[in-house]
C-alpha cells in the first residue's frame, strides 16, 4: 500500500515527464557566456514551480554568475528535523555536437530514456526533487518535515557563488542534513546511496614563446614552440604506468578501510566488461595494483581536457603560435586539500617546463574531497526508503566525481549529505548523447518521497 | 636614365597601390570552405587584369580546390627565352583574429607599410608581377620575352593541383626558367635572391582512446586520454636540445659549403638583435652547435601547429575526450625526401605510442627541398637589375619556408627558378598583422621590369 504522496506521483507522472522535457530545452549552459540568459530562465522556471506548489520565500540569490534559486516550507508539526534539498540547473556544452543523435536540447525518448543534455546531470534529478516535493504537498497539504531548497546554476563550472554564500552561513541554510541528488546508482534497477567523492583542482597551463605567431619555415629551428614545450611538461606529470610524478602529491592519501574494498570487491562489477561497454577504449589505464573501483573511486588522478591555442582547423597552417595552454584537472582524495596540491603541482610544472617560454599556471576551481559516515539517522532512513520502492538493500560505493558541496555543507553548516541519485553509468553525462533513464526518474521520484516521509517520521 | 618602362611604374605607381589593395580585400583563405568562393573572385580579377593589360590564352584551370590562372604572351622578336612567372593568390587564415590591429582585409597604410592578410604573401608579390608586366607592354607594345604566367590558389594548403598540373607537363608550360615572386630580402634595401629552400611534410597523429567523451571524475584512473597520450608521443619526437629523435632522420643530409657558410657569416645579422626584435621569446631555441641561419635554412626542424580536440572554450569542461590530435609537421633540407621522413616518423610514432589508444598517423601534405645554382644567366641577369634599382650587390641566401614549386618546375620542366621577392623578415607572414613595405612594392616592380629586360637583353 503505497502513501497517498506516492499515489499521487504514480498518477501525474505523464505530466511531471513532459515538464521536465520543457526544462530541458532550456540551454542553460553555465560555461558559456552566451547563455546567460537561458541560465536565468532555467533558475526562473524552477523558482515558479517551487512557487506553484507550495514552497514559500521563492526567491533568486545572485551570486557571480548564474543565480541560486531558494525556497522553504517550515511548518511541519512536531520536532521534525530540516532538511537541505540541493541540486543544479546548469549543464555542460554540447560540443562534439556532430555526434549526437538528437539535437542535445530537444529532449527525445528512445529505448526507454529521455535523451537530453542535462537529462541526468541534473536537471532531471532537480525535477524529481521538485515532484516529491509537490507529491508530498498535494497528497497532504503539508510536508513531512521541514523543507529547504537550493537549486545551483554553477555547479559544471565550479560553484563557487553556492560556495561563498554558504560559508557566509546564512540563518535560511540553517538546516539538519542535506539530500543531494546528482549521482548515480551503481548498477541498473541496484539503490545506491555514494558516500564518498573526489575533490579536484582545475588549472589551466598556458605557455608563451615568440610573442607573435611566427611561421614554422622561416622560424623552425630558433624559435620555441608551445606545444613542443606543453607536451613536454604534460609528458613529465605521469610515468607511462599512469602513476602521477609531482613530488609530495600522495603524501597524506587515506586509502579505504579494509571493509569498504571488501564490500567493493561483492558489488557486480566486471572489469573487462566495463573496458567494452562503457570506456570502448581497446584497454583500461591507471595505476598498477589497483582495481578500476579503487582507481576510479579511491586513487588521485590527472587529466588533460583540451589543449586550446594554434591552428585547430581543417587542413594545414603551417603556424608556430605564440601561446598556448593545456587545461589539466587533477581529482583529489581523502587526505589530499586543493590548495596543498596545487602548490605541489605549480611549482613542479615551472620547475619541469623547457627553456626559452614562459608558463603561467592558473588555478580555474577547486572541491574539497568528501567521506560520510553511513551510521547516522539519515542515510538509514534513506536504505529503508530505497528498499521499499526498488525491493534491494542498498549498497554504499564513491564516486570518482567531484561535488564540492557537500564538503561545504559539512564544513559551514554541520550537515551530513544524503546522496541519493538515480543516474546510471552508461549516461553519457558531460559527453553527447546524455540521457536519463525513464524507470529512474519515476522510481526516483518515489524513492525522494518515501525518504523525506520516513525522516519525517 | 631609366628605362621607359620603369619611367611607365614610376608615373602609375599611385594607381598600381590602389589596385592592389582592391585585391587584398578579397578574403582568400585557401583553408577554409567558406572562402571558396573569394578565392575564385581573386582568381577572377587576377585573369581579368592579365587580359586588360594584354596577355593572352588567358583563362582559369580547374585542378582539386581553387582555379590556378594561365596567361601568355609569345611574341618576342628574335630569339627570346620563355619565362614562366609563378605566385599565389590564396593566403593563410586570420586567427587569432583579436590580434590584429586593423581587420585583415581591410589594407591600411601605416608606418611605410600596407597592412592586410596577404600583402607579403603573396599578392602584393603577385601584383609586383603584374604590374611590371602592364609596364613593359605599355611601354613598348610588346614584352622582351615571351612570357608565361601561372598563379596558383592552393599554396597555403599544399598545392596539389598545381603539382599535378606541372607534373603533367603540358605543352602550354615550356619554358626556360620560372620567375617566382614570393620570397624576402634579408635586410631591408639588401638585394636579395634566395637560392635554397626547405622542404616539408606538413602531418596530423590522431589518437583515439574511449569510444565516447567520458566524464573525467567518473573514468579518471580508468580510461585512456589522448591528450596525455599525444603529450607523450610528440615529447617523444624530440630531446630537449632541440634534436629529432626519430631514427634515421638525419641520414643523407648534405651540410652547406664551406663557401656558403663562410657567405653566410658575412650577412648583416644579430642573433641576439633576431632574438629580441623578431622572435621575441626569452631565449632561442634549437639544435646546439648550430647558428641560427643554419638551423632555419639548413637543418631539418619539426613544430607542433596545433592539437584539436576536447574543450577549448574558455572555463572549465571536465572531459576525457574519445579523440585528440596533433598537427605536426617537419622542414626536411636537401638531402631528405618527403616520402622516406615520412615513413621513418610514421612507424617511430607508432612505435612510441602509449598503451590503451589507437594512432593514426596521416600526411597532409609534402615537398621536396630545393637548392639552385648560382652559376646561370638568369640569375646573373637578375643580380644586374637588382644592383641597378637598389644599388647594392645581392645576397645570396636560403629560405626555411618551403616553395615546393620550384623543385616541380625543375623536375617536370627543367627549368630553373629564379627567386626574386621582396619581402621582409619582419612581415608578419602567416600571424597578425601582415604587412608589405611599401617602397619594396614600388621597387619590387622595378626590379622585376628591369630583371625582364637584362634576361631578354
Amino acid at each position: 500500500m503505497p502513501s497517498s504522496a506516492v499515489a499521487y506521483a504514480r498518477q501525474n507522472h505523464p505530466r511531471f515527464l513532459e515538464e521536465l522535457k520543457s526544462l530541458l530545452r532550456i540551454p542553460s549552459v553555465s560555461t558559456l557566456p552566451e547563455h546567460n540568459g537561458d541560465c536565468l530562465k532555467a533558475a526562473e522556471t524552477l523558482a515558479a514551480e517551487l512557487k506553484r506548489i507550495g514552497m514559500e520565500h521563492v526567491r533568486l540569490i545572485e551570486t557571480v554568475v548564474h543565480p541560486l534559486v531558494y525556497a522553504d516550507w517550515l511548518h511541519a508539526a512536531g520536532r521534525k528535523p530540516t532538511v537541505l534539498i540541493y541540486g543544479h540547473y546548469d549543464v555542460q556544452p554540447t560540443d562534439p555536437l556532430d555526434e549526437w543523435l538528437s539535437p542535445p536540447f530537444e529532449p527525445v525518448e528512445r529505448n526507454g530514456n529521455l535523451y537530453a543534455r542535462g537529462s541526468a546531470d541534473d536537471k532531471g534529478q532537480v525535477w524529481a526533487q521538485v515532484k516529491a516535493l509537490e507529491s508530498l504537498m498535494a497528497a497532504n497539504r503539508a510536508l513531512p518535515l521541514n523543507v529547504r531548497v537550493l537549486f545551483e546554476g554553477d555547479e559544471e563550472v565550479g560553484g563557487e557563488g553556492i560556495e561563498s554564500y554558504v560559508a557566509s552561513r546564512p540563518p535560511e541554510l540553517k538546516t539538519d542534513f542535506a539530500l543531494i541528488s546528482d549521482t548515480e546508482l551503481f548498477a541498473p534497477g541496484l539503490p545506491t546511496l555514494c558516500v564518498g567523492l573526489r575533490g579536484m583542482i582545475y588549472t589551466e597551463i598556458e605557455v608563451r614563446g615568440a610573442k607573435t605567431d611566427l611561421h614554422s619555415g622561416m622560424y623552425g629551428g630558433a624559435a620555441p614552440n608551445p606545444f613542443v614545450a606543453l607536451a613536454r611538461i604534460v609528458a613529465g606529470l605521469k610515468d607511462e604506468n599512469g602513476r602521477i610524478l609531482i613530488p609530495g602529491f600522495y603524501d597524506g592519501v587515506i586509502p579505504p578501510s579494509a571493509e569498504e574494498l571488501a564490500a567493493w570487491r561483492s558489488l557486480p562489477f566486471d572489469e573487462e566488461e566495463y573496458r567494452k561497454s562503457e570506456v570502448g577504449s581497446k584497454q583500461l589505464v591507471g595505476e598498477a595494483g589497483y582495481s578500476v573501483l579503487e582507481r576510479t573511486w579511491a586513487r588521485p588522478t590527472l587529466d588533460v581536457h583540451g589543449m586550446p591555442g594554434g591552428f585547430t582547423g581543417a587542413g594545414a597552417k603551417t603556424v608556430i603560435p605564440a601561446k598556448a595552454s593545456a587545461k589539466v584537472s587533477m581529482r583529489l582524495v581523502p587526505g589530499m586539500t586543493p590548495a596543498r596540491t596545487f602548490a605541489l603541482y605549480k611549482s613542479y610544472v615551472e620547475k619541469i617546463a623547457p627553456a626559452g617560454v614562459d608558463v603561467e599556471v592558473r588555478l580555474i576551481h577547486s572541491g574539497d574531497p568528501s567521506l560520510i559516515r553511513v551510521d547516522n539517522p539519515y542515510i538509514e532512513a534513506a536504505t529503508r526508503a530505497l528498499h521499499e520502492v526498488w525491493g534491494k538493500d542498498t549498497v554504499f560505493i564513491r564516486s570518482g566525481g567531484s561535488i564540492p558541496i557537500v564538503g561545504d555543507f559539512d564544513r559551514h553548516l554541520g550537515a551530513p549529505s544524503v546522496m541519493m541519485g538515480f543516474g546510471l553509468p552508461d549516461d553519457n553525462i558531460h559527453a553527447p548523447n546524455e540521457k536519463f533513464h525513464l524507470k529512474n526518474f519515476e522510481l526516483g521520484i518515489q524513492s525522494l518521497i518515501r525518504f523525506l516521509e520516513e525522516v519525517g517520521g
